[in-house]
């Protein structure tokens, strides 16, 4: 797929505060920028990281057209001057991140940034709208398929995603999250593999005929004959006919009898008649894929009740889920004399007020389990302890918990440096295969769908003092002494 | 915005079946797609249409490349004949519409194609991508721009969209929908208009000096100062340092105080405290804008709290809220001997059964007060009389309603005619214009929030008569007898 130059795809402000950076002199003043979210998609425990693919590329082809120029200098916003450091703007800085797939936790910096002001301020939404699309989609499309437990997902939710790009997109995440594939050609194409597919009920109302439409498909798609029954009756039409075409061509003709699709109706009740009527008339091997606005809730309660099924189709819920990743970008660092100075955003709610500083994270796996006990976020330049390590917890710091033997692993990768790229972007099967290993990490407890345990994020004492000694200054900001002392009046 | 060939954006069954109609010597049978949608979306009274000016491009530009060609060859799933045939595909036939920014609602055909049988069945997963998302964005734009009564609104949720494609084109229905503007530069720039914007919390936290900030701001952005007044505390920092800066820079300067922006706290009573704070300065003028994400509902209840505020910055909820317009795409008649055939497609639920046939949809519009009356599902070729129309509800025919003194309107209008763009496209602003007018035609009590009236829409006797026989002939197709005439045993 052809790369938009998606320069111009960040909000106006962005440009405006530019100006003043520009305007005040502080051009090349160096920052640090963190994406992070605040809460967990679908109330669950966890999210996953996507959209680093996206976000190398745009920062790759990151620069301003001649056009888009011009269209700035008619906004008459814009200093001529500044036009033209914009004019030849690339990003010249370092970015770190969190590897497409991982599992990740609220206020954790899952991409820091740190470059010039402009560069960084300038690059921000187009990041967190890759960000947030590719994590969703990731995150939902890992519920669906552990919730499958074992049974294989197609992802074909394209007509209902936000646009055809979208689409695109969300096929290949979908994957990333466990999918066993995709209906989307575009990207099948794109991924060197097949797309998944097989037959509509339009096939089935073009002929009129059930047996008909099921009849001249087989013929015409001889490795593909998975029949949709739904379409007048499941138990009295569909499966017989399909069982019929079964017996009377494809038996004869040694074409492999696949199975059929479910597409409406109670899937518990007709998956488990149509395994019955499947098996009597000799197809113990024909596989019964449902479908029809699954999500991890009710593919939970399929399997609980016992329903009969090989695979699933998940359209809507993976493609366009009706929830968000609300990750955000923000100001945590600013060199002054070559040491980056912490940077505070206050919020009335301390838990939700920023962590400053040029940071990363570290998680703590269990040598013994391999399961992921804890994350603690530290200054960049912080030592973890090997062996021993105190987690404090930040809104209640009473709770603390001594660990020992454990691995930790800096979660976060450089990407690029000094505006390079450093890093290879793996495969989507890669992503995939990684994705599945790094969730096996995951206590059951962190990974249930309704109430999960919520993982451990700490950070690190150091940081805490930090945090705790700009809430102070800023809080005391307000207060009538303080801001007479600092000029406020 | 270079327009990508989204031809290969299809569901893989789309390809499958389209060899089913080539290989059975189907191809040139011509046959009607209806798009309907089933249910409003927000629990709504009303969706808006939109995404008509993207499937015009993407019909437009409807053609297989050379690669893709052999990427469906590599697949090994296709015949050369087939693949032949798609080689040189395009779009011949006709497609009706009605247009972007009219008030839609179940179950009516918003978009209806009429054309060969491959060419339709490859063409529903884009168009009805396009569909989905602009409805569900325009829909919901209109809904917050009305709770917002007048005041302005400005979209500015780029960053949550799903993906930066999705939200260039969310800030495009966001307009039509009635927001005042965007802050996205990239859609700003193909529309002609300025983007919309000011600062950030950044400009704050970089400057780690409210009163710098702003001024620093005030210099290198002086038509645009609306300052942010909440990173440290709303109204004993930030209100202040913003009114220092008017009284000590701007106003010496001759330089507009635009106003504040109020992100965080409690909205309604900040902004109540800032407009005395701002009026007792001497600003009466300067504007109260808030954001933090609005939708319908937060607004209505700014507004009923006596809130402060002249605009609204709404982001997430317009760009990515969280709920679909289900749009779908149905097979619903096929050309025999030189008519159009209904097909159907049964549902255990009579009122979900789709409507067969070749139909157009009528509006009544009152012709004393312009108020919409109610529309009409009907065959193509079926007159609508001029002076009283008896309305006969689908799911209780007992519920019936002569109406009078009415104008009917045709809602559809023809956008292709045998392969040809006939119809041109209105601009996003004349789009605007449109919608707004007809919203109008809309009685309150269809637009509530809260449980709003059921708008009516009602199928002619004609097509509920052919519906019903549909019904039946396919039911009883599921009975022993009828199924033993049919030759299904």
């Amino acid at each position: 797929m052809k790369k938009l130059n998606d320069t111009m795809l960040c909000d106006d402000y962005e440009m405006k505060m530019g100006q003043t950076y520009f305007e005040a002199g502080e051009k090349d003043k160096e920052v640090v920028f963190d994406i992070f979210f605040r809460r967990n998609p679908f109330q669950g425990g966890y999210t996953i990281s996507g959209g680093l693919d996206n976000i190398i590329d745009y920062i790759n082809n990151f620069h301003f057209d001649e056009d888009d120029i011009g269209y700035l200098r008619n906004t008459n916003n814009y200093t001529e001057e500044y036009l033209n450091y914009l004019k030849d703007i690339k990003f010249t800085g370092d970015l770190y991140a969190i590897p497409d797939g991982t599992p990740i936790f609220p206020n954790e910096p899952v991409i820091t940034i740190k470059t010039k002001v402009i560069e960084a301020q300038l690059l921000e939404t187009a990041m967190l709208a890759h960000f947030n699309h590719a994590s969703l989609v990731t995150t939902k499309a890992k519920r669906v398929t552990e919730a499958a437990d074992g049974r294989s997902v197609m992802e074909f939710g394209a007509r209902r995603a936000r646009g055809t790009a979208s689409a695109y997109e969300a096929s290949k995440y979908a994957i990333v999250g466990g999918c066993s594939g995709t209906s989307n050609v575009k990207t099948a194409k794109d991924l060197g593999i097949n797309a998944l597919g097989t037959m509509a009920h339009s096939l089935i109302t073009f002929y009129n005929d059930e047996r008909k439409a099921f009849l001249e498909f087989a013929k015409s798609n001889p490795t593909n004959c998975l029949f949709l029954v739904d379409t007048y009756d499941t138990l009295n039409s569909g499966i017989p006919n399909a069982i019929w075409v079964a017996d009377n061509y494809l038996k004869p003709n040694n074409i492999p009898f696949k199975g059929i699709r479910i597409d409406s109706g109670d899937l518990a009740y007709l998956s488990k008649a149509a395994r019955q009527m499947l098996d009597n008339a000799g197809y113990k091997d024909a596989q019964i894929c449902l479908s029809n606005g699954l999500d991890e809730y009710t593919i939970t309660s399929l399997i609980y009740q016992g329903a009969q099924f090989d695979s699933l189709g998940v359209g809507d819920n993976i493609a366009a889920s009706t929830d968000r990743v609300d990750g955000v970008y923000k100001l945590v660092a600013v060199k002054e004399n070559e040491n980056f100075i912490p940077r505070l955003k206050v919020s009335n709610d301390t838990v939700k007020t920023i962590n400053p500083g040029f940071k990363k994270v570290v998680r703590f796996y269990d040598k013994e389990t391999n399961f992921a006990l804890a994350d603690v976020i530290a200054f960049r330049d912080e030592v973890i302890p090997e062996n021993e390590y105190t987690l404090i917890d930040p809104s209640d710091e009473w709770k603390q918990k001594t660990i020992t033997n454990y691995e930790a692993k800096e979660l976060q990768v450089q990407v690029f440096k000094e505006g390079k790229q450093i890093y290879e972007m793996p495969t989507v099967f890669e992503r995939k295969e990684y994705c599945t290993k790094q969730f096996e990490t995951l206590y059951p407890e962190i990974k249930r769908l309704e109430y999960p345990h919520e993982y451990y994020v700490d950070l690190s004492e150091k940081l805490l003092k930090v945090k705790k000694e700009l809430i102070e200054e800023h809080r005391q900001g307000g207060t009538d002494e303080k801001r007479k002392v600092r000029g406020i009046e």
